[in-house]
Formats: structure tokens, C-alpha cells, sequence
């Protein structure tokens, strides 16, 4: 076996490990009061009941698409390229690597959840003697996700590599034949996302709108029969969604990079020049540098300490500094070993260039996002302000912001993609300007394991709260969990516009694989996406369209299962005067059932647009002739429409939920004023867009991508 | 002369004559009591106030840019290609045409405005004794301004072309020469619509914010010191915004269409096919079906009558359906009269049935428009329910109907350009598919100075509605106007279903026209614009970004002009109590200096974004040789999120309004209800929507057609 491979495979089995020894370290500490564990175990019954529920749906929804896949691709004409193996075999490894692909998603959401739901009660616990032991056991809970994550994707793609080069396969063809292990992933990752992010904002919008707005109680107050919803769905919401979206982005983008890679190393070896490392080196350098970014992440996450008084988010961006540097120097090591050409002597330097463009942007939006939903800055005073005049130029200042607030990531992703890809081109090497924004992606992705660590810190610290709230212990440590919980709140608005960045250059890439797919598979496929023609216009404007409906049926189904829960708590505070009197206690399941079973029932519609419609644009001109171009006009356009709306999405409902804590830190009048409730009306109205659309519209972009590159070869 | 241009300019001058008719006939009706001209009045001194302020600040920014044009035409060095001319020429005919275009655009923006202020007492006079006569002098005062619109364009494009023809210079090179009318009507038509836009809805949000929800007063109370700028603002915005916006889509869209007209003659020509109306016969066609509209609209218009109980939404739809027949028929004759050939025997009916998909294609706009925003359907009710549960809930589901209704149309335009597009490669001529969805768009437009006699019929008669309103006429009169203005609304929101299908249409064809533009510059130029390539990707991602930062400017621009609005009625009410009693009268023209100088203040950023960044996009990746390119791409995906943005405003906008008047209607508790104070905030969001954003982006849209146009030859 190649060193590049046993090395990804060694790192990642480490990394395997330490989350186990993580998860043990986060177990034994201690658990809490009776009261506090009560509360705790509601959360967990809630969140193990949802997602057994949800991954049966998604099963069921799963087999039949492989038995389509499989028979699409079984019953297709065999062209000339990359149709060496047969039908019935190309079929097989597609279907498998797709079933593959859909499990490993699923195990990786489920984790996600699985560490959050008990380190929880005992950050809660921990917090009530040390904000430091508080914030290591929920940013160590968050590691075990995080690392487990990106471990097992590499795992599951090198792993596969492996397997299919022990059964004689090409190296170079072995991408096209495991294209739907990343399908696979983002299809899970949709409806875990789509259904977890309708549950968690459908109970959130529902418990406050009853809870705080009407009947005036504190937020997680244990008389709200929906606070323990709303507890449960920032674990299935954030923590299994957003654990099963990342397993897809790594995931897909692996297998796009390799893809990359290997055209690159062909390209050069019929140019007569030779990698030090070899084609597979080449193909290998994207797990290999993730790897290393793994060993990073590591590192990062164990110096994370704060001083009782200090701003526990220092801690935080201390880590991610040094895991930044650290993959940075991974990302040189692994361009000088891989990518290391006596005839180019320049190149390895371009790309280690390309891959600190990545790790540049990768900061760059998270200091945008900082900007733009921080209560520091410009942006979020201003919609406090607008609060002042009431809810609806409350309204209307928060979709500015979040319109403006589109502009700056796409110019730092232009910058991004323009530089990259001269640094490729003029590398030495022949068309490797592709591979210079794939080695940015790479980049970019690089401290993956951490940020995720810090997004799944996000719920685990806001449950923490909830249980310390719930279980009324004194204010004392509810002031310390509430700072865990605001910088939570930052970190996962971090996270969303690093998920969205990583998204847009991950597009670009997997679209130039998805090219070179199709021209593998039609050697006389000329890749040009030329929008000036009316069918490819039309591929183009179906797929900003489709960025639009599907993000107005996911708003819609929030709205529709918070109906249900509103009406569900209004009627047990009307039936019960006993529960708003703290005299007899709410019945806390039944609105965890009638979430669970409105948010699945929710999540079909807009999942099977998503699936549908490339599908159906492929098929319907094919028969102009033009399938791939319409197809790959869909997905270019759609993506550059989806960065624009979940970043509209996820900031502007960042800014609103951070203007409504502003004013009650006394802003306006403070908690309580007419500001106030004008700015928790905005509140609410960001919550499905930055916990449900905006989130969702980060997989549907990479799913746009893996669809298609999985389906290439019937739209020819 | 072309007996084509005869016609033309003959049917325009009669338009124009009878435009002067429609204006008597409509200033010799009754102008009511001294009560209701004293408001009528105030109205007009402030709408003339604001027009004069606007103009000037418009003429400071169109001066410099006409000296820049000039200065770059003359500087660059001519290249290959239709730089026959001089530079110096070459610049003065652009520049030239440019400042004429601007011109032009003004007046038909003051004309719009100059009836509409005084048709709008007459209506209110007429409404006090006939229901009819208050339709007929609404519509009949818009229809002033539409044919007036219209007619000018084609007055101005037709008598452009007759000039240059008598100047010697060849056919086939005048639209070249005469883009720059095109963008100056679009330059002006910019700040027109966005001024009028940001002041009609500062005055609007600002009066019902402290008027109806704080002070609980009703709608175009005469206490409401902000009263008198909200009914101006509907006619700077409403009619003096759209007139400049149509004048400067008609002309555009003749220009473009001309220059494809041309490129197919000699296409033709070169394959040795004649027509039997020649070269100029084909240039002249959209123009000469373009007469013939307008003749169907004066019949369509002088049509419309009703009975006293009937609706009068039936009789403008009889007129409309009379002006699409009509127009059908002309556009029959013009494509057998112009577009006939011997050798291709087939073309002519294909291109007729182009026409036809066009004017097909209206007809879809508005009614789907009529789905989306009327409360018999579903969409509009969803709102109103969701407003149960408070202004959160109706806020989300109207942002999800608002990205909701953008498929529909999409849907349309798609069909349309692939099937226009079919007919026209199957036409038995070479290379005329791109003529055929010219002609498609030709067909749409050919209702133009209908529809727009029913866009000024509402802003005409909600002022009606107003001035009775204000002088407090009996209940019977109110009941009358009050039909009217509910009809005003859904026709301003039909015409901005058709403005929007008929942009998209349009920006297809503008973008084919600057394609064969740039070859024209540069004869080896090979129009494809592949969004494969990174330098194109990011150029479209930019576009798009354009739209949201653009939108964002100009919805923010409305609630800071409305904060001060706001501040305004309160210093108002609380220094003066008597203004709220009754007893003394508010300072309405404080109200109005106040909005004109914040509309006129903040209309400069958002529009210098939208004219420098183009300019910026095509001088920048000029380096990379890419910038033609890179500026095609820019238009292209901007036009598109420019589609589904506009339309996710103005439908939501409008599902919002309906939504607040069908609870008004009793639903759900009816006025004065929690869900009606609920649907108000809904609606007071959706105004900068509908009003100012929505209603702009049209204009973006083609600006950013008309400005690569002109500037084409400097991105080479």
C-alpha cells in the first residue's frame, strides 16, 4: 500500500481513538443533580426518539433511489472512456458506494448527537464550579464529533481506495466508480439537516412565540411545555444535521479533488513530466493534507484553557489559530512530498500558496461573519435601532443586512478562485489552474475537524444553560453558562459562513470534476457551459429557481409544524391553569411528538424537489442535446444563487437573534420595552432561516454537485 | 423613406395627438369641492417640488457621465469591424444619443406624474356621482402617460434611425451608433424610479406606522401630518418612475432588436435569401409592430366602460383582452409584410407564432400575479392565518410565498425562450433562433402602453380615494373610490408581473444584441461565454452579489428616510396634541421636504453601485482578455437573481398588502384584531418590497443590458 495511504488511514484511526478517549474523558465527569439529570434525560429520550424516527424516513427513502441508481446505470448503452468494467458491474459499485455513502452520513449525524446529549448536563454540571472545566467538556464533547467526522470520511474514501485497488482496479478510474459514496453522504446529510433544522426551529419559534411573547415567561422556563422540544431539537437541528452536512462536504470533496488530481498527473505524465510521488501520490495529496489538518485539529482542540474571568471565546480562537498554522505547515509538507516535480520545480510552492489562500479564506469569513452578526459592530446596532419604530423596520433593517451582508464572501470567494487559479496555471504545470482553487478547497477545509468541534460546542453549551435554567440552580452559574452560551452563539454563526464559504469553493470544484467526468465517459465532450445559448440559460435560471422554492418550502414547513406546537402549548396552558401557576407540570412529551412527527412529514417535499429537478433538466434536454450543459448550468447558477441566499439566510438571522440580546443588555429600554418585543419578533423570523433554510441550502449546493456527477453519464 | 418608418412615426405622432385628446378630455371633467382642491393641490405642489429637486440631482449626475462616454468613445483606438466612423464621431453620436435618451426618459417621467396629479381630484369628483366616469377618467389619465410613453420611444428610436439615414450612414450600422439612447433613458429611468421609490415608501411606512398602529388613526387621515407625502409618493413613484422605466425598456428593447434584426438580414443575405421588404424591412419590424400595439391600445383603452354594480376589474380585463387581440392581428400583418421571404415560406408564421408565445407569455404573468397576490387564492390566505399566531409568523410565511412565486414564472420564461428559440432555428433561415425570442419579447411588449395606462390607474386611484378621504366625503362616495383603489392595486401588481417577464425576456435579447455587438468591434470574437472558465464564474457569481447588495441599499435607504418620517409625525403630534384632536392642522409640507430630501439623499449610493460595478467588472478582467466575457456573464446571472429577487419582492410585497386587507374584510377578527396589527407590520415590510426595491431591480436589470451595451467597446 502506498505511504500516502496508510498514513491517511493511520491518522484517521488515531483520530478515531482519541474521539474515543475524548468521549470517555467528557463521560466521567460528573452529571449533575437529580432535578438536573431528569431534565437531561428528557432532552436525550426526545433527541434518540426523533432521530430513530427520522433515519427509518430517510431509510425508506434511501433503498429505492439505489435500486434506481442501480438500474439506471445497469440498463444504460456502455460508451467508449471510463466503460472498461461493464454495466452490471459499474452498476454495482455505484448503487454500493451510494448505500455506503448514506450509512457512514448517517452513523456521522448520529454521532454528532450522540457525545452532545450527554456532555450537556455535565458541562451544566462542571459550570457550576469552573467556567474552564464547563468550557472543555463542551468543546471536547464537540471534538469527538468533529474528529469522528472528518476521520471517518477519510476512512470511508481511502478505505475504499484501497479495496478497489486490491481488486485490480485503475487508480485513475477509481474516483468515477465511488462518486456515489459522496451522493450517498449528501443525501442523508439533506434530510437529516432539512428535518432537524425544521424540528429544532419549529419548537424554538413555537415555545417563544407562546412562551415568551404571550404568557411573559423567561426563555427555557420548565412551566413552557415546549421548552423540552426546543432543548432537544438544538441536538438534532445542530449537532446530527450539521454532523451528517460536514461527513458530506468532506466527503464529496475528497473524491472531486482526486478526480482533479488524477486528470492533472495524466495530463503532465502525456506532457512527460513525472510527480516524485507518482500519479496516486497526486490523487492521494488531498486526504493526505486532510490528514494532517486531523493531527492539527487535535492539537488545536487540547490547548484550549481559559481563566475563570476571561472571555472564554479567546480560548476558542486561540485553538484555531494553532491549528491553523499547524495545517498550514501540513499543507507545505504534504505539496513538497506529493506534488514535487523535477520539471516544475516551482509547482509544490504554488499550490502550498493555493492551500494558504484556503486557510486565508477560511479566517476572512469568519471575520465577516463576526462583523456582521456580532453586537460590536455596525450592522446589528442598526437593527436594534430600527427595534425602536417597532417590528416591522425591525423587519426590514434585518433582510438589509442580510442582503448586504452577501457582498463581502463573494468577493473574498472571487479573489479566492482568481488567485488560486493563477497560481495553478502558472504552476508549470499544463491546465492545473482547476487544481489550484481544488488545492485551496483543500485548504480551506483543512481545519475542518475543529470549526466542527466548535459548532457542535454551540448546542452542547446552550442545553448546558437550559438544564442549569430548568433545574433553577443559582444565578451565579447561570451568568457563567451564559457566557458559554453567547459565545455558542458565535461559534456556530462562524461556522455557517465557513460551511458556506468552503461550499462555493468546494462547487467550483466538483463542477470541473463533474466536466471531466462526462468528457471520460464522452471523450469528444468539449466542456463548455456556454450561457449565452438559450437551453444552457434556461438550465441556468431553473437553477436559481430552485434555490428560491426550496428555500421557501423549508421556511413553510417551520412555520407550518410551529403552528402546531403553538396552538399545542396554548391549548395545555388553557386545559392546565396549573402549569403557568408552576403547580402541576406540562406534559413535555406530547409536544416532543407532535414536533417530531410535523417535521418529518415536513422535510419530503423540499428533499425530493432537490432530487428531482436536476433529474428532470438532465433528462428533458437530453433530448436537445444538451443534458450535461443544461445540467452543469443548473448547478453552476444554482450554487452561485445558493451562496447568495443561505448567506443572506444564516447572517441576517444571526444579526437579528444578536440585536435582540444588544437591547437586553439595556440598550432601547432594555428587556421588556416595545424595542424589545419589535426585536424578538425579528428574532423569530431569523430562526428558520438560520437554523433551517440557510443550513439546508449548504447541502442542497454540494448535493446539486454529487447529483450530478453521479449522473453524468445518463444525461450524454 | 421605408414605408415601415412612415408608419411608425406616422402612428406614433398619432398617438401622441390622441394622448393630447385622452389629457383634455380628461382636464374638462369636474375638479370637485374647494375641500378636495385644496388637498389636490398640496398634492401637486409636492409632486412637483420633488420632480424639479429630482431632476436637478439627476441632470448633476447625467452631465459628467455623457463627458465620460465622450471622452472614452473618443480615446480608445478604433479596432476592426463597424469603426467605419471616426473615433470622434463615433463618440459624438453616442454621447449624443445619450444625453437624448436621458431627455427623453425625463419627460416621459414628468408626463406620467403631470396627468396622474390631475386626473386624480377628477376621478374623485366623477366617483361622487358615477362609478363609470371614475373609471374612465382614472384609466383614461393613465393611458395618457402609456401611450405618451410608448409613443416617444418609438418616436425617438424611429426618428433617430430616419436621421442617421438621411445622414448617410449605412442601415445596418444605426443601432450600433444609437445604443446610447438606450442608456441614457435606463440612466435616467434608474434614479427616477429609485428616488420615486425610496419617497414613496418612506412617506407610506412612516404615515402608517405612527398613523395606524401607533395613533390608531385610519389611513389617509387628514391628522397625519405624514398624509399628503404618502399620496404624493404614489405619483413620483408609482407614475413618474414606471413612465421613465417603460420609456426605457421599449427603447432598449427596439435598439436591441434592431441590431438583431439586422445581424439576421445579413445572415440571410450572405446565404443568398432575400426578403421582399429587404435589409431595412427587417431592422424596422419590432418598430412597426410596436405601432401597431399602440394603435390596439387606444382601442383597447376607449373600450372600457362598466356598468355601476359591476366589478370594474372585468372591464379593464375586456379592454385588455381587445388590446391582445388586436395586437395579435398587427403582429400578423407585420411579420407577412416584413418578414416574408421567398425562400423560406415557413418563416414568416413561425416568427408570428413567436409573437404570439409573447403576448401568451403576458397573459401567464398576470395570472399568476393575480394567484400570488389576491385573497381568493391560496398563498395570500396562508399569510392572513399565519398572522394569527402574531407579526412573526405572517412575516415568515410571506417571505416563503414571496420565494415560493418565483417558480411559476420561471417556468414561463423557460418555455417561452426554448420554444421562441425553436421556431425561430426552424424558420427555414439560418441562425434566427435568437431573432425568434426577440420577437417573442416583441410580442409581449406589444400590450405595453395598455398595461401601462393600467399601472397609472392605481396610483390615480388610491389618490382618489385619498382626497375624498381627506375631505371627508359620505360613506356612499367612499364605498365607490374605495373599489377603484382595490382594483388600482391589483393592477399596479399585475404590471409588475409583465415588467418583470418582460425584462427577462428582454435582458435575452439585449445580451444577444451585445454579443453580436462585440463582434462587430471585434470580428474574431467568439461569442461563448463559458461559466466553466473561473474568470466567467466569478463574474456571474458578481452579478448576482450586485442584486442583493443593490436591493439591500435600497430597502435600507426606506427605513432610514421612514426613521425620519417617523420622528417627524411624533415631534408633530406631541408638540402640537390639537393636530391629533382635531382642532388644528398638521404641518403636512415639513412632512414632504423631509422625504424629498432623504429619498433624493439615499438614492445615489445604490445607484452609483449599479453603473460603476459593471465598469468595474469589464476593466478588471480586460487584463485577464476576459473582460467582454466576464461583463456578458455579469449580465447574464445578474438578470437572473434580478428576476427571482424582484419577483420574491414585488409578489411577497403584494401578498402581504392583500393578506392585511382580506383580514380587513372580517377573516380572523377583522380591523382593529391582533392578527389585523399582526398583517399591518407584514404589510409595512412588504412596502419597500413591492414599491422601491422590487419595482427598481426591473430597471437594473436593463440598465445593466444597456450600459455593457454602450460600453462594449471598451471591455475588448
Amino acid at each position: 500500500m502506498e505511504l500516502g495511504l496508510t498514513l491517511t488511514l493511520g491518522c484517521s484511526a488515531f483520530a478515531l481513538l482519541f474521539a474515543g478517549y475524548l468521549a470517555k474523558w467528557v463521560m466521567k465527569n460528573d452529571d449533575g443533580t437529580p432535578a438536573m439529570k431528569e431534565i437531561a434525560d428528557a432532552i436525550r429520550e426526545g433527541a434518540e426518539a426523533f432521530l430513530s424516527r427520522q433515519y427509518k424516513t430517510i431509510a425508506a427513502l434511501t433503498i429505492p433511489v439505489a435500486a434506481i441508481l442501480y438500474y439506471l446505470y445497469a440498463s444504460r448503452e456502455p460508451s467508449a472512456g471510463h466503460d472498461q468494467v461493464s454495466g452490471a458491474m459499474l452498476a454495482t459499485y455505484v448503487a454500493g458506494s451510494f448505500i455506503l455513502g448514506a450509512i457512514c452520513s448517517g452513523i456521522a449525524g448520529y454521532m454528532g448527537m450522540f457525545v452532545s446529549i450527554r456532555a450537556n448536563i455535565r458541562t451544566a454540571s462542571a459550570s457550576r464550579t469552573s467556567l474552564n472545566r464547563g468550557l472543555q467538556i463542551a468543546l471536547r464533547g464537540g471534538a469527538v464529533s468533529g474528529l469522528f467526522v472528518v476521520a471517518m470520511s477519510l476512512l470511508g474514501v481511502g478505505g475504499l481506495f484501497a479495496i478497489m485497488r486490491a481488486l485490480g482496479v485503475e487508480a485513475t478510474d477509481i474516483p468515477f466508480l465511488i462518486v456515489g459514496y459522496g451522493f450517498g453522504a449528501s443525501f442523508v446529510a439533506l434530510f437529516a439537516q432539512l428535518g432537524g433544522g425544521i424540528y429544532t426551529k419549529a419548537a424554538d419559534v413555537g415555545a417563544d412565540l407562546v412562551g415568551k411573547v404571550e404568557a411573559g415567561i423567561p426563555e427555557d422556563d420548565p412551566r413552557n411545555p415546549a421548552v423540552i422540544a426546543d432543548l432537544v431539537g438544538d441536538n438534532v437541528g445542530d449537532c446530527a444535521g450539521r454532523g451528517a452536512d460536514l461527513f458530506e462536504s468532506t466527503a464529496a470533496e475528497n473524491i472531486g479533488a482526486m478526480i482533479l488530481g488524477a486528470t492533472l498527473a495524466l495530463t503532465a505524465q502525456a506532457n512527460k513530466i513525472t510527480f516524485a510521488a507518482g500519479i496516486i501520490g497526486v490523487m492521494l495529496f488531498p486526504l493526505v493534507v486532510r490528514a494532517f489538518g486531523l493531527l492539527a485539529s487535535i492539537i488545536g482542540i487540547m490547548v484550549v484553557r481559559t481563566r475563570e474571568d476571561a472571555d472564554p471565546m479567546a480560548a476558542l480562537n486561540r485553538g484555531y489559530y494553532v491549528t491553523t498554522i499547524l495545517s498550514a505547515i501540513g499543507f507545505g509538507v504534504g505539496c513538497k512530498w506529493l506534488l514535487a516535480t523535477e520539471q516544475a520545480p516551482q509547482a509544490w510552492l504554488n499550490f502550498w500558496f493555493c492551500g494558504l489562500i484556503g486557510l486565508a479564506t477560511a479566517m476572512a469569513f469568519v471575520y465577516i461573519t463576526q462583523y456582521y452578526t456580532e453586537y460590536k459592530y455596525r450592522p446589528v446596532k442598526e437593527i436594534a435601532e430600527a427595534s425602536q419604530t417597532g417590528p416591522a423596520t425591525n423587519i426590514i433593517a434585518g433582510i438589509a443586512v442580510g442582503m448586504e451582508c452577501t457582498a463581502l464572501p463573494v468577493l473574498v470567494i472571487a479573489v479566492a478562485i482568481i488567485s488560486s487559479y493563477y497560481l495553478g496555471q502558472n504552476s508549470g504545470l499544463e491546465n492545473a489552474g482547476l487544481f489550484g482553487t481544488a488545492v485551496a478547497t483543500m485548504g480551506m477545509l483543512g481545519t475542518a475537524a475543529y470549526i466542527l468541534a466548535m459548532d457542535t460546542f454551540g448546542p452542547i453549551a446552550d442545553n448546558a444553560g437550559g438544564i442549569i435554567e430548568m433545574s433553577q440552580q443559582p444565578e451565579e452559574v447561570r451568568k457563567k453558562t451564559d457566557r458559554l452560551d453567547a459565545v455558542g452563539n458565535t461559534t456556530k454563526a462562524l461556522t455557517k459562513g465557513y460551511a458556506i464559504g468552503s461550499a462555493a469553493l468546494a462547487a467550483f470544484l466538483l463542477f470541473s470534476a463533474y466536466l471531466d467526468e462526462v468528457k471520460a465517459f464522452k471523450p469528444d465532450f468539449i466542456p463548455v457551459i456556454d450561457i449565452a445559448r438559450p437551453e444552457i440559460f434556461v438550465g441556468g435560471l431553473l437553477g436559481a429557481m430552485l434555490i428560491f422554492l426550496f428555500s421557501a418550502l423549508a421556511i413553510r414547513a417551520v412555520g407550518k409544524a410551529a403552528y402546531y406546537v403553538i396552538n399545542e402549548v396554548r391549548r395545555q396552558f388553557k386545559e392546565n391553569p396549573g402549569i403557568l401557576k408552576g403547580t402541576s407540570k406540562p406534559d413535555y412529551r406530547q409536544c416532543v411528538d407532535i414536533v417530531t412527527a410535523g417535521a418529518l412529514k415536513q422535510m419530503i417535499l423540499p428533499g425530493v424537489l432537490v432530487i428531482g429537478m436536476p433529474i428532470a433538466v438532465g433528462l428533458i434536454f437530453k433530448q436537445f442535446g444538451l443534458g450535461a450543459e443544461a445540467v452543469a448550468a443548473m448547478l453552476m447558477v444554482g450554487t452561485m444563487a445558493g451562496i447568495l441566499v443561505a448567506t443572506m439566510l444564516n447572517n441576517g438571522g444571526g444579526a437579528w437573534d444578536n440585536a435582540k440580546k444588544y437591547i437586553e443588555t439595556g440598550a432601547y429600554g432594555g428587556k421588556g420595552s416595545d424595542p424589545h418585543k419589535a426585536a424578538v419578533v425579528g428574532d423569530t423570523v431569523g430562526d428558520p432561516f438560520k437554523d433551517t433554510a440557510g443550513p439546508s441550502l449548504h447541502v442542497v449546493i454540494k448535493l446539486l454537485s454529487t447529483i450530478t456527477l453521479v449522473l453524468a453519464p445518463l444525461f450524454i
